[in-house]
């Protein structure tokens, strides 16, 4: 049987203290539902007492049936305050929840110099909030804000702190690494060091300063921990958190411990991207096991390599957690990759067909203009069915204006403005000229065009888009640089990308559009008018 | 006298098999005479018989007076020819190099299932291509492929691949760790064992794909590596290569080796940003050391301690890598960093003063209908001015118009299109009216306006925009979800970035292009005819 290994997520509560990342009470609970699917064991999810979101967000939580344990956030009570007077425990204790994080000073500069207490009052603070919560009933996870910088500046002083917890009656002490800044071997000799000084579970907690969070929580492993906080996707104050995705994956696929139910495993990928997506941030296409690149293989000799054996340049089988392996179209990989991508369209192409020469050819002259088919396969599907002749399109656009009009409004620095647009379009013998306005023209051209379809293709109408990015590419000197247009459509059942390059951004948002709509008829089967 | 370490950059090599990655001729100079400038030992740059391009940089780049050693990269040669009729090694003879990187396998699979050649076949090859190019005159760094995989399967025949090339006249072994699925404590016990049975210079280059590259790297430097591969942002195949900036800062500010010259350090955000922007990819804000985020503090308790003592949740002061400490704005912060932001434009503030609350209350508000100023400094310096009533605006726009029409081309699916702009600006009493064409809406828009305005305000013609990104917030349901314009602006001398948001991406655009004026005429001390 495998060691297990807690899991303890913080996404919703250090992950929120990300650049850029702001949560909605919806979004929240999304994450929640998510990581409890997912088989975490515990979800942090901040402190009730900081703002009126919070609150609700414990309320409407304690609702939902989860097998994850909810888990609040606070800080030690003030001194000279008894803790049942203190307003941040008393807001804590709001959430109710069984199981409640504390975190308290076990650095000695740290309780002198910011907390500005003495050390005996910060071992006091720490001892009389986890007993009077425990008191209560609650579980107290103690997290050693600082503990290895504390260590390594006053050992007696940091185990003192944790001795404190450990006589209160918490149920786990968790070693922070607050300030990130610790390398694996340091972390393994003081986890050794801790774990036979107290008899409580160690928990650890990293961050990403030095880049090592994944190793410093594997090396606390080895010497002992048990219980692993992180952040799923690795978002968190400064450099991040340890990022849960890799570990999961680091010790359950590779080290043989039990984290998270087997059958979860497979789902790490589609987990991480839905978390990313709630969070409104772009998982990096680099992210170890779930990332778009994790197994994606380029260079000429890796491609050849991993087609004749997956594990002479793969680590694990991607499927293991659900990502999958993708040979990367470019001019360093080169003919064999497209060819191998025509096939799976057309399996009785040859190598030396002409048509494998014309798209090598076509795909470069597009790249070459600011295209990119490594994100964009159902833009590059389309052409692979052109070029081969399979594939009529399902309507022509004669032509289209926009008109954009624009106010200053007295009010404010905004302005006042209305789009409209109208569009010619051909399907068969027949044309359609339609109009619509919009908030600005791409949404009123996608309006106006949309109308003009419907008429012919009524599927049409489940399609929506998922995203919609904008990049410069090339010349970085002004608004007149290419424009390059990604937009994710979905149906609803299955999600694609589309691909547009143009000088104008109307134009190469229009050309990303054209394709999505084209890919939507084409997997819809949906008879073709024109 | 600390340790000295090589450092060897493959950017240009491993880093262009990143996802993505696609260098110009000119972007691989560029990146070169940085690398160089800053003082890394080698710049590793490809096989001039890969492609044309990289002949035409070799030939480039012999021009160059170098400090670092340019690296040219290459297989060992096939079986059964003789290293001299070896089509790859002559082509690699042409990048005229004194270093070259001769990949070979020591991993016994490799050999046999890939290679397709036998064992010994297989070391006869390493040293044979060895022995030719010493014969040459040429320095050989063998880089031992999958060298931990290998060794875990076949430790023999791991280290007779090595002692191949070392026989044969290599300077420096190479242990690769190809497949990135290693751990630290691995890596330095196999690497400890591998300095035991050789006697040249130990290399170390590791892959991302555990999230361990850096760790296992500085793991083999304490187990007695002494030359580091890797790439400067840590691009490259798949997760990416041990990131050359983290570990440069790890080693040398942290665990006393000599990596590059002292005065180099305070540049390295410098030169991370210069190749991230030069490989047209965005530099992680996360990235350790070097991101934008490296030192931003956003919890209300961080940046209450920061104030106070910076080292309490900081590894290192900012300043050592060139980086600088920064309080985000958000809702998480609270009302103390905005007091910090507004009393360093206007010193004489008290955190009591009405405007601040009336500032807080506007970035809230601000932030709901889609802005942010964690990125967008102008912006919200401009928005602080305005409140403090030291900044009137230099202009105004009454209105504008965009016409923008597009027609079919029936040669491609491409279509032609043309948009023009008019637009009328009030500067004091003067109205102007103008109009121009462009390349889209918001080019044709921006040159209008600067045409108005440049007849007032000379010293516009400096600025040019540097960046111009768009990002869908919000809804994410369609072309109408709200759309958030950043755009970075330059006059040559600084850089600044704004924002603008609005369901409309032409408001968008024109509000952030709006405040990039604004601010150049506020920097610049232009007298204002408004």
């Amino acid at each position: 049987m495998n060691k297990k290994i807690q899991i303890f997520d913080s996404t919703l509560r250090d992950g929120a203290q990300g650049q850029g990342i702001s949560f909605s009470l919806e979004d929240k609970l999304k994450i929640l539902t998510c990581l409890d699917g997912f088989g975490v064991d515990f979800v942090e999810a901040g402190n009730p007492g900081s703002n009126p979101k919070d609150l609700e967000f414990f309320t409407r939580a304690s609702r939902l049936y989860l097998k994850s344990k909810l888990v609040s956030f606070g800080s030690t009570k003030r001194k000279e305050i008894k803790p049942e007077d203190d307003d941040n425990l008393k807001a804590l204790l709001t959430a109710n929840t069984e199981y409640i994080a504390i975190f308290g000073k076990s650095w000695d500069m740290h309780a002198t110099e910011i907390l500005r207490v003495s050390l005996a009052e910060n071992l006091d603070m720490i001892e009389r909030t986890i007993s009077y919560l425990c008191s209560l009933g609650k579980k107290i996870i103690f997290d050693a804000e600082h503990f290895f910088d504390g260590y390594k500046n006053n050992p007696d002083y940091a185990i003192a702190a944790l001795k404190a917890a450990e006589k209160a009656g918490a149920v786990t002490l968790c070693l922070c690494e607050t300030n990130g800044g610790c390398f694996p071997h340091e972390i393994a000799e003081i986890v050794a060091s801790v774990k036979k000084q107290v008899t409580l579970p160690i928990g650890i907690h990293c961050h990403n300063d030095s880049d090592c969070a994944v190793a410093n929580t594997m090396a606390a492993v080895s010497a002992g921990a048990s219980h692993v906080q992180g952040t799923f996707i690795g978002i968190g104050e400064r450099c991040g958190n340890a990022n849960l995705a890799v570990l999961i994956a680091n010790l359950q696929l590779k080290q043989n411990y039990a984290c998270v139910p087997a059958e979860s495993l497979p789902l790490l990928k589609e987990t991480a991207q839905y978390i990313a997506q709630t969070a409104n941030v772009a998982l990096p296409n680099s992210m170890p096991y779930v990332g778009g690149s994790a197994f994606a293989h380029k260079g000429g000799m890796h491609v050849d390599g991993v087609a004749k054996i997956p594990a002479s340049f793969e680590h694990i089988e991607p499927e293991k957690v659900g990502n999958e392996r993708n040979f990367l179209l470019s001019e360093v990989s080169g003919r064999a990759v497209l060819y191998s991508k025509m096939r799976a369209i057309e399996p009785t192409l040859e190598k030396t067909d002409s048509v494998v020469q014309k798209m090598t050819d076509k795909v470069k002259e597009l790249e070459h203009i600011g295209y990119q088919f490594e994100a964009a396969n159902a833009s590059f599907e389309l052409l692979v069915l052109k070029e081969l002749r399979y594939f009529t399109p399902y309507f022509e656009i004669i032509d289209f204006k926009i008109i954009s009009s624009h106010f200053a409004n007295e009010e404010s620095n905004s302005s006042f403005s209305k789009a409209s647009a109208l569009i010619k379009v051909k399907v068969g013998h027949e044309f359609e000229i339609t109009a619509d306005e919009g908030h600005g023209p791409v949404n009123a051209i996608d309006k106006a065009l949309r109308k003009a379809l419907e008429k012919f293709y009524p599927v049409l109408s489940q399609m929506r888009l998922v995203d919609y990015k904008v990049r410069i590419v090339g010349g970085n000197d002004n608004t007149a640089a290419t424009t390059r247009v990604l937009i994710e459509s979905t149906d609803g059942k299955a999600n694609w990308t589309t691909v547009g390059a143009s000088k104008d951004i109307i134009n190469a948002s229009m050309l990303a559009l054209l394709d999505s709509l084209e890919y939507m008829l084409q997997i819809s089967g949906a008879e073709n008018f024109n």
